[in-house]
């Protein structure tokens, strides 16, 4: 992902040329608003009608990268028709990712868990432009994004254009994480995207065509039917799970004569698999698996990967030992993508592991960049950071201390605008604010100073948790980055966060707050472990869809939900697909 | 295609050895059969029970080259408990072609047009085994085949093995004909297999994708979205309707901005498309063609294709035009594979085109070789050949001529193994016998000798066509040969065929027949025209699925018929998918 040198300079030529052009024309519409448009593309997009018209101010450009569970959540929650909307993703499609483990042994066929773009856009009446290309290069200082579409290298045309923005939305994802794992990116298969999965399904049908091969040795068909899933997270667990079933299901009767030679082993590196979930799944997946005949070596790191053998370390021993393999499925963790890496390092970010936002989902350190999804985080601003401010303006009467009923003053704000806040009084069990002005003793105190206030709130950062990189945390951005978008002007004028405890007024919009609807993993056979708010832990008979449809009943259209239910039903009565296509 | 010498050289030392070990002890089988198997593959398929048994005598080996329409007509049809048979193809699935370009546009799926031969395997509980593997060489002196898979390279063990038969059924099919035009192998795409037609689709949706880029000028956008058609044949015009159809319901409204730069050409070297069809069809496919603006451009042959332009001569002027074009079908006609090709070569039928058969598709010069579908065709006995047999036969008082009354005694035997007697009759619209023995001037006469009878034959021979190179041909023979296997038993017992006019006794089988059910074009908008036998022709609504249900009932599985009718109840509901998957 390296950028043409040639090609950057002459855009930014470019773009400062026709910046001098415009900047009278445009002073009105704020913002360092830019029409500037190709001349070339003109012609599809035609000029906006806004920027050729000064009385009515110009619609804010706003680019979205990606039409991941972030990007698409975002767009179906937008009103399109505020904004000049422009969104680059190299998928022209959005897939139903936690259903991916099922495509790869064809329980749902690839088409029924995908939602082409182009769908959603055409709801929006020419409101939103999609454009088919991947982003090179995010450009801060000129506020423009550099693309290139990869489609179609036979077709006449550059495919390399930029598009200036006002407001830019990252929603790029992450790619796999290899930890650098030689021979993983050659010799395993990955299970991010829907062309993972179908690769997948003709791999392990591939594996039993030529184990059942006549010239072919035992132990040869026992390698090649060795499944390895590196990884024991949701993704890792399921797609074991599915396979097993597959197998038990169907290839079973398919591949009768080598039944005998399949073997699924799970390789994690920590203690146990699921080990975000509560341990009781934890160990009822492993028992599960354990009857199932899935075998799982945990405490176990890979240390390389070639076309025939895994080899790894038992972390306890050191030992280190070498398995053939017929197939290896890499479900590690997530790795930030070089374009955002790049922006980081413009932006003063470069040392970060993944880009970080404020609580409003703003990239710290611009302006108008919003970033959400696998390729951000949150960084919550901590409340010791903040001591003084928040103790002088609870100190109404300025009497240098601080009672309690001053605190409830302004408790709502803090809750707000620091939920470690609320997490801490939570975890301790404290209902009443009084305790906090306890002294060392024990006793109730009447009043506290700005020491005795930093004591009193000392551990509560420590309630701090990051959001896991899931598409529940994803879609819920989107959604809230949406509705913040759609209010702008709105709460411009009367803004709805709480009060700035460092400066005065109060905060445009509310801060992002992510509403946990637990986590669930289908375990095979009918089978799962839920996991949902409140500690409440399930495990039987699955009821995915029912749970899929809850946690993400927005980005799940009827349609997508018709085809899976379809699919469900062609399964049920005909089996699995084995053709390799 | 090239085959290893070394192996070869190992093939032929390791089978001779057996033959030798085996020949005593196999002696009352007949018909040469060998139980050989290599050691490797015992452990899979295990001894035949019968081999070891020497009191039942040991099954045949079939082995059936391919998976299309005559080897899987075959295969449903025979019972496979009488002999054992093995299946190579290196496609694990039949597919129904004649929804291929259903296919290209997202009308049906890929996976709903395809049956998995393991599942047909399935159901024969084990007499069947089916390997994916490519045929590389027919070894007929050795009756062997040769055979490599190719599947999953990193997969330990030799994908190379060969199979002794008995009874080998060559129903290998054709390849594209490219007429070694330049540059077609490149830069074409074809529509002969399922991967073809995935290919197709994914790549028109990237013409749109990459036409709607802003970077493009409006003679790029153009020149992206030219699709042109080589062939005017049922497929090519099937494509272009279909491709019409997506364009007018579904891509128009997802790339509204390129709406007018979308052109579809139709290229045919003839003077007319579906050229195989009657007249009145062809004119009623250009005039809708017309209406809806596909390009039919006829009497031009293409000079070359590269990946920007296509070069064609239009046969009248001579002239020769090079267009630019996005996406380039080449649907003309069929090859022989190189394996038949080779096959040919050691049977003495290395100057002919395709592999001849006789009437009861057997390979001619192989004794248990039979030819199915479009590999093969049918080289029809000649009258004139066998005049003087037929004569002497006939001429039961030997008195050296011919009555009337002596030919009707073997008319019978002589219209089956002589199909184009009959057409001739009826070519002529003679009723009556007897009118063939008028003399030249008109005269009839009671009795006809040797020259006479030749003189009245002579022109018999001209009503012999071949059969074409279509799915109902290949379906038909495929059922036919079966049948045939089925009962050959019995049939050598009992002969069901016609008498042998040259040698004694019956021919053991009836010969094969073609039933024409007529044929069917598909011109989009649910339009279609239909031949059907006696000169009927249908246009107008299309009864696509009724159609295909009437001739090709058998292959049709009612998993097909029920996955194809809920895809088209998907894209009633949804609209055809543009997700570039």
């Amino acid at each position: 992902m390296t950028i043409h040198a040639v090609n950057i300079k002459a855009l930014v030529v470019k773009e400062s040329s026709i910046l001098l052009s415009l900047t009278v024309y445009n002073n009105s519409s704020g913002g360092g608003l830019l029409s500037y448009s190709e001349s070339q593309s003109e012609s599809i997009t035609g000029p906006p009608a806004s920027n050729t018209n000064s009385d009515v101010p110009a619609k804010k450009k706003v680019v979205v990268l990606g039409t991941g569970w972030g990007g698409t959540s975002f767009l179906k929650d937008l009103d399109a028709s505020l904004y000049d909307v422009q969104v680059v993703s190299p998928c022209n499609y959005f897939a139903f990712t936690p259903l991916l483990p099922s495509v790869t042994c064809g329980t749902v066929e690839a088409r029924s868990i995908v939602e082409p773009v182009r769908n959603m856009v055409k709801k929006r009446k020419g409101d939103i432009k999609f454009w088919e290309a991947e982003c090179l290069k995010i450009d801060h200082a000129n506020k423009t994004v550099l693309c290139r579409s990869n489609i179609g290298n036979n077709l006449v045309g550059s495919g390399e254009f930029s598009l200036e923005y006002d407001y830019l939305v990252v929603a790029i994802g992450a790619q796999v994480n290899t930890f650098n794992t030689p021979g993983v990116k050659e010799h395993c298969h990955f299970l991010k995207e829907v062309e993972d999965a179908q690769k997948i399904r003709r791999a392990v049908i591939d594996c039993f065509e030529k184990a059942v091969l006549p010239s072919l040795s035992d132990e040869e068909r026992r390698t090649n039917l060795h499944f390895v899933v590196v990884g024991g997270g949701p993704t890792g667990v399921e797609f074991a799970a599915e396979l097993h079933d597959h197998f038990q299901e169907d290839l079973v009767n398919l591949y009768p004569s080598v039944k005998d030679f399949v073997k699924i082993t799970v390789i994690q590196s920590g203690d146990h698999i699921l080990n975000t979930f509560d341990e009781r799944i934890s160990l009822f997946a492993e028992e599960k698996f354990g009857r199932d005949g899935i075998k799982v070596q945990t405490g176990c790191r890979v240390l390389s990967v070639d076309d025939k053998n895994i080899t790894m370390k038992a972390k306890s021993t050191g030992e280190i030992c070498s398995v053939p393999h017929g197939l290896v499925i890499w479900s590690t963790g997530i790795a930030t993508r070089p374009v955002v890496r790049d922006f980081m390092e413009q932006i003063g970010q470069g040392k970060r592991h993944v880009l970080a936002t404020n609580e409003w989902l703003r990239v710290k350190g611009c302006e108008s960049v919003y970033a959400i999804g696998d390729c951000s985080s949150i960084d919550q601003q901590k409340i010791m950071d903040d001591i003084s401010a928040i103790f002088e303006a609870a100190d109404k009467d300025k009497s240098g201390t601080l009672t309690v009923a001053e605190l409830k003053d302004v408790i709502d704000d803090i809750i707000v605008r620091y939920p470690q806040f609320e997490l801490y009084l939570k975890s301790k069990h404290i209902l009443d604010l009084s305790t906090l002005w306890k002294d060392s003793e024990g006793n109730y105190r009447e009043e506290i100073d700005i020491e005795g206030f930093k004591m009193a709130l000392s551990h509560m950062d420590s309630q701090m948790k990051s959001l896991p990189a899931t598409a529940q945390v994803a879609s819920q951005q989107g959604e809230y980055l949406a509705r913040c978008f759609n209010r702008m002007h709105q709460c411009e004028e009367h803004p709805e966060g709480p009060r700035r405890f460092k400066g005065s007024g109060r905060h445009t919009f509310l801060p992002f707050r992510y509403k946990h609807f637990g986590q669930f993993a289908p375990l095979g056979g009918e089978q799962a472990a839920a996991e949902l708010p409140g500690d409440w832990v399930a495990m039987g008979h699955s009821t995915q869809w029912l749970w899929y449809s809850v946690y993400a009943s927005k980005q799940v259209s009827w349609r997508t939900r018709m085809l899976v239910i379809s699919d469900w039903t062609r399964r049920f009565i005909f089996g699995r697909d084995s053709s390799r296509i």
